[in-house]
């Protein structure tokens, strides 16, 4: 029997093999008004969170060595001459240190160390951009003398191709500047910041855009691959172009994929097929939302774009709480319930939902709720080791469910460690906000807005 | 395999244990066009339903004693002076009789004796209400002794602070007035009456409202805790002003709360947070459905609001129909196929949906077999002992899906019994209605208004 | 385990007993980007769509005798006098050679012969034809002397009474004729041709409608049992009356049951209740798009109709499209992921997406992947015996999710053969189209159209 729940459990997609859990904030261990939960709804301690932003910390320094190697394994230790062979030390869990999702990885350890005050942290950060720093001038040497291309391990750094390759390290890297983490990456910034915001293929209408799958397509996911980049080229050069630049692109994105009436983004828009068929995959709305959020952390208050990008930000935030799944997580196909409970996506918008409660975009009543569910759910999903788990690996803009329903998940996709960072780092935050009240009351938690008196005299 | 099937009819939230059934009513015993179903897919049988509700008020009568007993369990006998711990014996069933739950039961009760003739129903209200006639001195002599507040077993009737508190018993009250059952209850209808009418918090536009969870809110339940008593109000007081205040009520509560593009009420409203994401709660739904049934039943057909209201009605039981499961029931989340299936919502729906044909409010042909495929799912609900099963507990306004997935259900939760007894009722009318004709044809039913000629004999 | 699994997999109405399938067109065995599936998802092989579809013809031929027997069973050898029990010997699985689904399994074998080349198929339907050039005269000699009525075995050719005796095989016959194959039905054509276009019962608009279940009513299926005979007759008479006719039909009818929010049809429509709650039946919404489907193939381009007929083809696809299961296959209720995947109208939808990209109705992006992924599920339904599985059996217009929700499924279910045939044959089409590329690349399908470059040069 219990096999048999199991296996239905790993059929409907859920991943938490404990539990079921009874609400320890309830301390009436009888109450027939309470039941149990497949997630631990409870309050949520700042010290479990904390703890479980370590666990993943310690697993993301062992798998991340900053170290290069030859192709039998041996270290480099000269680097005056280039070798052929030469790359980076390979990592047991697959992570790739130069990768977009390390940049979101950077982004989440940052505002784990403004949360928690751990300068551990920033130490992995600082690593790792010391190393890209000291090891630059040497892949560059390499890559003149054997010209190597895609198979030189800094080849994202020397010649960036895409907005994978250039636009989320580019935002962490000037974060980091930002944070005073690290050395002065000021040459590669200029790099990747070129060819976000000059060199990448657009639409005619200036839409950052792709040539594949078709020869003209869009991604969400390029809402996150370009315009938190432009955004802190904004920031860091004072340039307000950039900002223009970032603004359009959410709002033209937007225009082409954002469904207004499931109040969520198809994964992607093929100019050739602009009626197509579409597919609401959860990551790509992670990426618009936290896009649109790093926006605005940045964006001048007094920009015309800034109202805009909140009312859609507001927009997509309601459509996705409304989507949320019962155990706090949200499907892969972010509309579809037999759909597997995907955690990337989820942690972003647990993420990106308790920002905005902390930044004031949007109130506390509700989305405070969601957002602490969400991280009932997410908790679930890091395990003891600091890994963590039911992340959708790479995922290309397909064509069909059955590609998209069967992504298999693993611990080592990268995309989900980052976002996880961030809710963490964000609930940690909320827990002690001191612009509302959470109260338990009547088995449920409110966030009660400071000053509105609620009165619960009236219940038996 | 069968224990798999069970844990997965667990996980799915179905709980009609016996099944699959084939439908009797088609004497082919090997017709290949005749499938099973997981409830008794047929034309209820009368004496069937009849059956039904006697083991339901059979088991009301033995769960809720109405004597007074002390702190120890002794009864009080001597009812001139009040003693401190004196209280209202207690339930096996955890049945309180004065909450807003019983409100129900008695109109239960009170249709049930209509459509059956049996006067063993409405003997159930008058136990109650006389009860509460005789008791009421004793009582308010103890709370003017020894101050008890909530602690009072008639709190709710000496000092009423809510809806809950007050508006459906008080609808109740007057409707057994109505029907001449029980005692004169005017005192105690002129409290109860007074607080709806008069001293519930409302908005600035006179919504009936709380102030929790947030510092001002709507439920959509407020709907049936307050609507029916103002309409009660009218009828008895023929004072049309109480109609105008429910009439209000309605369309004003439908205005926050109704989402039109999918035909069902959310939850509650924040005014805190107009625009905040919305839980479709089956049971609220249920509540507002039964509101405006009961309004319309006695607001006067020339007064302005009654095509206003009838239209939403209707509005909504198309959404509700429209959401109906396979298996007749619906789920707790009335919008989410992955959330169990709920009873008391089930029941309110059958009962409205069957009311709705029965009146002529709407059209027999479709609804009529929504009814009836309703309550083959509410019929597996009752079982042997008259306990209604799978009605879940208590629930509070709240803000996260994993709170209302997983609330529990319980043969205790008294939410379920008035609105099976009213379905039940009503199905019987709906059977012996002579409006039209249940055709039972190719495997289905049909409602055929009478005079409405079909022609079936193109049918091979 | 298995077991507990393979409960699942029945309840939630997947009929896949092999898989998991790992794509073959990954090279890479051990790709941990690549996961499994429930289908194959792979490439189509036009050679093993080529035998499905000869496995199915070869079931078809056992299945189908064109023979005249006697109540007993013996052959009836004397043609000159009939006698009253001369009926068509049965067939083994339940097919019926003159019912409206045999129009759509020859519908199909045309379409097979036209992609394979191979003249068997179409030898299945001049066997077929060629039987009732024979036999019809006896038939009506049976019916001239005994008065059978809907006994006599060719009633539906002798006396037509509804668009289910009529119009698909008179669609079939003109479709025949037009190829070329079989005798002269002239006299046939001209019975079941006056029968859909003047005789059967109509809305005062002249909507094609039937006396049932209600007084008036619409049925989705009946786009098809009316349609395509009108368009075959405009083809065939050269009379502009015929197009006009069924234009006007797919249009009143899409203005009647079309849900333009959903992109989907209701499976009927009650003239006395007109904004009753809607059933989308996934089979109802086949008939419907293969319907515009086959009109367009022959009305006139310069027709006023076609545009709004192909703009309406175009929005149900893309309804149609988003609802697809992650298996493919498409569930039974079209709207509702917990009803089960059902194969004739999972092969409508694959038949109708593939010949629209075919004919240019749509473009190859997306809907090429889109009728690729469904192939994969549909061929999983075509078993080694060349039967088609998971066939929702007859199913009338009811009014209740019950009734729909268990229809059975039935390899003698008729319906699900023509469509399979159809889909099998456009997708052997599509895999030779040369107005596209098929790419294969991260792991999914896409189809590219000629002249459209992509650059995956950017891609690690």
């Amino acid at each position: 029997m219990l096999a048999a729940a199991a296996a239905c459990a790993l059929l409907i997609g859920a991943a938490h093999a404990e539990g079921p859990y009874r609400n320890p904030d309830n301390k009436s261990k009888d109450d027939p008004g309470e039941g149990t939960y497949p997630v631990p709804y409870k309050k949520p301690v700042v010290s479990e969170i904390a703890a479980a932003l370590q666990r993943i910390r310690g697993y993301m320094e062992e798998s991340t060595p900053s170290r290069v190697v030859r192709g039998d394994g041996t270290p480099v230790t000269d680097f005056r001459t280039p070798v052929a062979d030469a790359v980076l030390a390979a990592s047991h869990s697959d992570f790739g240190i130069t990768v977009y999702e390390m940049g979101v990885v950077h982004a989440g350890m940052l505002k784990a160390r403004e949360a928690t005050g751990d300068k551990r942290f920033t130490d992995f950060t600082a690593r790792h951009f010391q190393f890209f720093a000291d090891k630059m001038p040497y892949f560059r040497a390499q890559e003149d003398r054997f010209k190597l291309a895609r198979k030189n391990s800094f080849s994202r750094f020397l010649d960036p191709r895409s907005l994978d390759d250039a636009g989320s390290m580019c935002a962490a890297m000037m974060r980091a500047r930002q944070a005073g983490v690290g050395p002065d990456l000021s040459a590669m910034i200029a790099t990747c910041g070129k060819w976000v915001s000059k060199q990448q293929y657009r639409l005619a209408d200036g839409t950052l855009a792709r040539q594949r799958p078709q020869a003209s397509s869009l991604w969400a996911d390029d809402m996150y691959m370009g315009v938190p980049a432009l955004a802190e080229l904004g920031r860091m050069t004072g340039d307000r172009a950039y900002f223009d630049d970032a603004v359009k692109n959410v709002l033209q994105m937007s225009a082409y994929m954002f469904n207004p009436q499931l109040g969520i983004y198809t994964h992607g828009w093929n100019a050739n097929n602009p009626d197509a068929p579409r597919f609401y995959w959860a990551r790509a709305n992670g990426w618009a939302v936290l896009t649109m959020s790093d926006l605005l952390d940045v964006l001048p208050k007094d920009h015309p774009g800034y109202p805009k990008v909140l009312d859609q930000l507001r927009k997509t935030l309601r459509g996705i709480a409304e989507l949320q799944s019962g155990t706090g997580l949200w499907h892969q196909m972010i509309d579809r319930n037999d759909s597997y409970l995907e955690t990337s996506a989820s942690a972003m918008f647990v993420y990106v939902i308790a920002h905005a409660v902390n930044q004031g975009w949007v109130n506390p009543a509700t989305y405070g709720s969601i957002a602490q569910a969400g991280w009932a759910g997410l908790s679930t999903r890091i395990n003891d080791k600091g890994q963590v788990e039911g992340t959708c690996v790479g995922t290309t803009f397909a064509s069909d469910q059955v590609y998209y329903y069967n992504r298999p998940t693993s611990t080592a996709a990268l995309h989900g460690y980052g976002p996880t960072l961030l809710a963490g780092a964000e609930m940690i935050k909320l827990m002690g906000n001191p612009a509302f009240d959470i109260e338990h009351r009547v088995r449920t938690y409110h966030y009660v807005p400071k000053g509105g008196q609620t009165d619960y005299r009236e219940h038996h």
